[in-house]
């Protein structure tokens, strides 16, 4: 990394500095500008290393050179990765659709979504049982019951179900009857249900915190990775900004830089990015050709009397229309879903 | 607009705020609720009497109902609005490409590029003779010799020029050389400018600032408008945000929201909106999924020697490679480039 | 609450709101504008409600006009709470200093600096022992280790020791040895922790996660409260912003704000609020004068050898002026630090 | 500044770019590491310089090294300076105060107020005679007859005037009348106002666009400096955030970052930077303990009747009650008012 000194830096606070890289084990070049010093500092860059310089005297600033994610980066694996759960197939050349409610809420409600998903196209089936709710007094999901739901569902249409693991306690039980944890945004950074997904021996889909970094979202997935589990699967689900049009912010771009970066599939979620069912068909087709690997969506047989996120799900025509649309942008980018 | 009361407020200053809406030309109805009141003033809403209500004694707030723009909005005209400027086309069904340098640089620069533009399908050439800069020190455009090479390519390809305005002391000069004017991000709420530009008799092409709202953008719009010119183009060209892997971050669902707001075409500017190279096509194809009317491309002979965006630019191979991708998808929709 | 109808929402569609609106148990009050129709919905508001509207056929929008968490609130509640601890007592008046290092280190670390700062005023010691950190590959901290330094630190000098608690699992060991959990900006969200804190029968600081809203910081600490746990500081650490030259955005704002909407005590955390040591003094004498109820501050006896945050940490002599100055300003507004 | 090469960069790029280094006046330094090659080009850093570089073939990331603004920096300039109109004395030590309407509305409005501030310690008057509003449709301002009340005022109290100019039409007008020209934040960037008012001769408060960096907001400022104007406070009035509950975000470590980075005194706006009049006295006394040379204060005889801002004036009871907490703070730390 680059050490950058303050312009009245002195001779012996930039030897200083310069032992200082040394004693870290690297390997310290010390380059006089005209207006002020830098010492390169060649060798493996730790977090801690970063840390550690940027607090010297004299010190104006330490850039880092090398990604401080190792496993989930593209120049350790080249080639891209395919997760895959029962039919779902997401990355590598294959675009996987996982659609399904918010929450579960009855019986009926997760069949029939379940059927008209599949037979839309989708191969696997969203559904929240355990739901975290930004208020105490909403609805919190059904919990081990919405799970056998899911699983029957599964069942019935051989769907892979993707549900939410929210606490560390329950990852056993999601894990008995899911195929996909999926980690909220809210979650993102919660290192210890990282760690404990990751111990799972399922695929993961993790999602991005609305303020996260691209590089705190690699390294969010690098606690999952670290672990030993590869199937882990990158969701952009929309940032926080001034914006109040949209619930959220949908930034596309994050799909090619990802793929840049990355090995790890990327999924899109229109519905949270967007907040509003009719923004929710365009914003599906525009990830796609974007690049995305994949799809979430929020599907529901009647949006008005969901439970919740109604306001951002698709009905079941609706849904068909999105994916009619997907399939065109796919099959022209020679893509198929 | 509702006038919601504070929780303490008093019977006096319920009544004094319901005389106020009274006297402001509109009709109030108080609702006594269970746990405080609000007054629904019926009738005109004008941006004075948000702000004169808001001021009142026992106000907690004031909720608008009615969108303050009025020409822009699709209540008012459904139909969308199609801008032509020669062979350039943009809205009701048409998608034009507006492409070019940053600045121009040369007369080689600028003829090789639009006629390389045109070649791949663009119907515009864009081209910065006035630049606006971050710093006093960095190069400025060629002023009007840069506006004579523009008008020197048109002759040459037919292409519309597309080139900013930075003051309305060059307005009349700009408007003589040019087919479209631009109104920069930077200029957004440069009011007078607006103005100026909605006498020229040209038709605009409006960038959003990268901190405006949707609201503030079709109030701007509203500016040109006013001043009796209707052919304005809106331009998405990235927000401001915490991002800071992309230059800004491009919100493509500005496109179905905006459709749904106005009748004006979307321009979207992936170049300035990523600004890096290796993201413009994916977003380029992802806007127009995403069902823009029209881009606007920063397109280079050789981005390395560029004076100007360099990094963000596509040279003429990569132009053609985006184009081929944007007609894939636009044809697979449905719609012709 | 407010559900505005767009503006073609036919006569069936209004009269089918008002039915829904009567069968969520509120009060109907339809409104005939001169461009649209809005319901006027009385009663209790609940989060469900909000949402269950939104996804009606016609409606635009729903707007509430209540808060919706209930025991943080101020309307409940009108006197400001004082949180307790040992010596240190925040609110109502009283202003406490939480001070120490990032992380606890070793015996000698954490005992010189408890003895320092409680020399300098401070009445409570922070410092980690669970550490969140951004990569798995950085110091996770002391865990055991570090919390029986903390207790041996506060028997010798009788400061209250604050600490992190970073999931369900941890929450009986750290509240053996400490005084107040903190709950940290990255887990906000983390209900489950939230819920479990609410039982620990300890007072709790609940850190603002970096793009938490205020109402949905007061929410989660409604997740507290409602386990009867009124106990609870709020502190502001900085937002995400576009803002890169500080390591967050400190908006003080929140602490007048705050006090407007709760009767919780407000602590402010220059340290990361601002993530650069010469920017803490100014900022933590800000803070004393917009009013907050306490500061936690990064302090260590040699900034440079930390291994996490030095770059933002205070040193003895930095800290000394620092109390200096903030105790300046308290006496200067009639409040005692 | 640092060229640093991607992973996979040939050595043919690292030449290549080498002597683009050299070609632009700079020397190159390579510097091989383990993982990739980085080249230190050292020399004087142009805006230019850095865009060309970015472009390159095999190139990752350029970082500059140096601040690109010259005559603001403190590295060039050490001592505070100090702007002064008038009895108005802003930088140095000394506490300037400046306060009014938001706009000038009549002359009974604009002399009540200019005496009220005065008595209670402010030095200038503030007062808009030209407005720029987001809509075309609100009250633009009285102009030249507005300017002719704020000359009335400053003969009547000795007060200085400030006020804004929008364009630079209007640049000679305003001059004419006024002590101190104010650049609001819409115009922040527009580059021809920026340089027409340093020519102009008086002092300038130029206020930070809501989405502006510190480095835009400096060569904002460079642009003024470069004239040959070197009298600029500039201004922090808040930014644009995903904050809804105040108008604007009021970054307050703005203050001792600029004091770090320039000479240039620096001004707050609390009216804006919260836009709730209930917020503005703790925030304004947050500045003056946060170091700034200055307060720029919205004060109106009647703020409900104000015809813009209402909702975030002060009135006279309320100005004397900021004032008497400002000066305290001031005093406590050694300044004053």
């Amino acid at each position: 990394m680059i050490v950058v000194m303050e312009r009245g830096a002195t001779p012996e606070q930039v030897q200083h500095m310069a032992q200082r890289v040394e004693a870290l084990g690297l390997k310290a070049h010390i380059i006089q500008g005209t207006e002020r010093t830098v010492i390169a500092a060649i060798g493996e860059e730790r977090a801690e290393t970063k840390e550690s310089l940027a607090s010297g005297a004299g010190v104006a600033d330490v850039v880092p050179i090398l990604a401080p994610y190792k496993v989930a980066s593209r120049e350790v694996k080249q080639e891209p990765t395919q997760v895959c759960a029962l039919g779902l197939k997401v990355g590598a050349g294959s675009i996987g659709i996982i659609a399904g409610p918010c929450s579960v809420e009855s019986e009926e409600q997760i069949l029939s979504t379940a059927r008209a998903v599949k037979a839309a196209g989708a191969t696997a089936l969203r559904g929240g049982a355990f739901k975290p709710r930004t208020s105490p007094y909403s609805f919190q999901g059904m919990k081990e019951a919405g799970l056998k739901l899911l699983a029957l569902a599964r069942e019935q249409t051989g769907l892979a179900i993707v549900t939410e693991v929210m606490a560390t306690e329950d990852v056993a039980l999601v894990t008995d009857y899911s195929d996909v944890l999926q980690v909220g945004a809210r979650n993102m950074q919660n290192y210890r249900l990282l760690e404990s997904v990751g111990r799972a021996g399922k695929p993961v889909l993790l999602k991005r915190g609305p303020s996260a970094t691209m590089e705190e979202l690699l390294l969010a997935a690098e606690y999952i990775l670290n672990e030993g589990n590869l199937n882990v699967m990158l969701c952009e689900r929309g940032i926080r900004t001034f914006e109040s049009h949209t619930r959220f912010t949908l930034p596309l771009a994050s799909v090619p830089y990802l793929h840049h970066k990355t090995h790890l599939p990327i999924v899109i979620d229109p519905s949270h990015g967007t907040g509003h069912t009719y923004l929710v068909p365009d914003m599906a087709a525009a990830s796609i050709a974007a690049g995305a690997d994949g799809l979430i969506l929020e599907v529901h047989p009647d949006p008005e009397q969901a439970m919740s996120d109604g306001y951002q799900s698709l009905n079941f025509a609706q849904f068909n229309e999105t994916m009619a649309k997907c399939r065109a942008v796919a099959t022209a980018l020679g893509k198929r879903i």
